[in-house]
């Protein structure tokens, strides 16, 4: 057995997923789970998904081998303090998180000597669907899970989560803290506001019916991600704020580049930049085929 | 037979679509088409797409029933005169471009008399693919093709252009020409732009390996339109010049919005943003949905 006893803190998306899939390769004996509601708890326990569950935060922490935190990031914050209390200092801790350093931060700060014992993670897996109801065992099968281990934590607990994403199906990857946190700004935050932003800008139109009403495909494409949950988006923004920020600017100032190219008639300028795009797309996709084909 | 004599100016994925889905369906006699290059006609009579073809545009014009007009939308300018010329007066035109007042515009110029006979067309279909070999019959089935008549179009031809598309599975509506360019600049051109400049924004990044290494489904979905026709989408920015930078610069200040919010730490507006935006766009896939399952 990997994994004896499983706790999960705030049951989603992607503690279901990771239960379910744990349990469908048997590698974990017990699976607890804790959240604010207990409806979510009661449809887990229906669902199979876990075997019970407490509404207390300590309880849950108590006696688990690893606990996972799956709540939003600031609820993460505001239970680190009660989890920092009941963990037992055999128990690995980590989370999944999409914003590392502010969570790093606050686990330093809250969790004293047991800082050793966190392995801070987020899992690059997800579908605009949130909720228990939407897990399933495949979701993190070829998926990239990223670690971001400190220089405090522990080797044993490192490997320990190493193996269970491992275990899962995920390509599990270590990148530095801050630099996790700037390239998930570009690759999935700003593109999150850009989503946000567009379709909240359409339904502000005098035309809104009428515009979507004539959207395409590619449009309902483009918008997935706008159907995200926005507390967790809420809370992943103001974790990775100044990354975020910084990229927003930069965005900015393409878009700028775009705008100016189309006014000033500059059509060589505007071809460029749509070919380069282009280009880098369309190679980025290419790869990213051949790392399917190679996991497979 | 619907149509005795088809032809296509300009082949390419909609136009060899087009001809497929009219064939397939016995609905056609004979489909010609012309190009600049002679390899795609060659191998659209290998594909069996087309009957014959011609590299004069004049040749492919002169007898047909209906011509349709699919090049970019600068080549179309060019290539009205030479048509205009060519045009017998049982000839309905139409066009497939994505912006309709320029073109209806260049067609009043150059048809004069002939004008009546020119049915302005967009059919919202179409994949990141291009080119005649991307092309298959189903492309129009369930998808929208709005048509923008004017006064002087004559009913006849009018009424034509709408059998044709709607025998090939398409859902028809009319709309002003104003109106169509201010929509599709809003659901469509403005989409193009920000995913251009995404992904020309992420490139240039220091980071830009990781970027792409780490970025996930959701960063593919959004960035699909990327990888469309630049020469086609350059074409499309001039010609709906007003109405697009009109649109980027509200966008502008919907992304200023989320920036400022951020900035500001201003939860309560963030939120409202995004619960705004999801809000609208679970509406918008919801309606789809109830579409799809109404015209099955």
């Amino acid at each position: 057995m990997l994994i004896d006893h499983l706790s999960i803190v705030g049951l989603g998306l992607i503690g279901g997923s990771l239960a379910r899939a744990l349990r469908k390769a048997k590698l974990v004996g017990r699976v607890t789970a804790c959240n604010r509601g207990e409806d979510t708890l009661k449809k887990a326990v229906e669902l199979d998904v876990i075997d019970d569950y407490t509404l207390d935060v300590g309880e849950a922490v108590k006696g688990a081998d690893v606990v996972v935190i799956g709540t939003p990031l600031s609820t993460t914050e505001k239970l680190l303090p009660l989890i920092a209390e009941a963990l037992d200092s055999k128990t690995v801790l980590t989370d999944v998180g999409s914003a590392k350093g502010s969570v790093v931060n606050a686990a330093r700060e809250t969790l004293g000597e047991k800082f050793s014992q966190f392995v801070p993670g987020h899992p690059i897996a997800g579908t605009e669907q949130s909720g228990v109801e939407a897990s399933f065992a495949e979701l993190f099968i070829n998926h990239r899970v990223i670690l971001t281990p400190v220089e405090e934590t522990s080797d044993k607990a490192h490997k320990l989560i190493t193996d269970m994403w491992e275990a899962v199906g995920a390509d599990v990857i270590d990148l530095d803290v801050e630099h996790h946190d700037d390239v998930l700004a570009a690759t999935s935050h700003l593109p999150h506001m850009l989503a946000y932003a567009l379709v909240d800008c359409l339904a502000s139109m005098q035309e809104r019916d009428e515009i979507f009403k004539y959207a395409a495909g590619g449009f309902a494409d483009f918008t997935r991600i706008a159907s995200s949950n926005p507390d967790m988006w809420h809370d992943i923004c103001f974790s990775n704020r100044d990354a975020l920020l910084k990229t927003l600017d930069e965005f900015s100032g393409h878009i700028d580049q775009v705008k100016s190219a189309i006014e000033s008639s500059d059509s060589e300028q505007l071809l460029k930049i749509f070919r380069r795009a282009k280009n880098a797309r369309d190679k980025f996709i290419s790869s990213r085929n051949n790392l399917d084909t190679s996991t497979e």
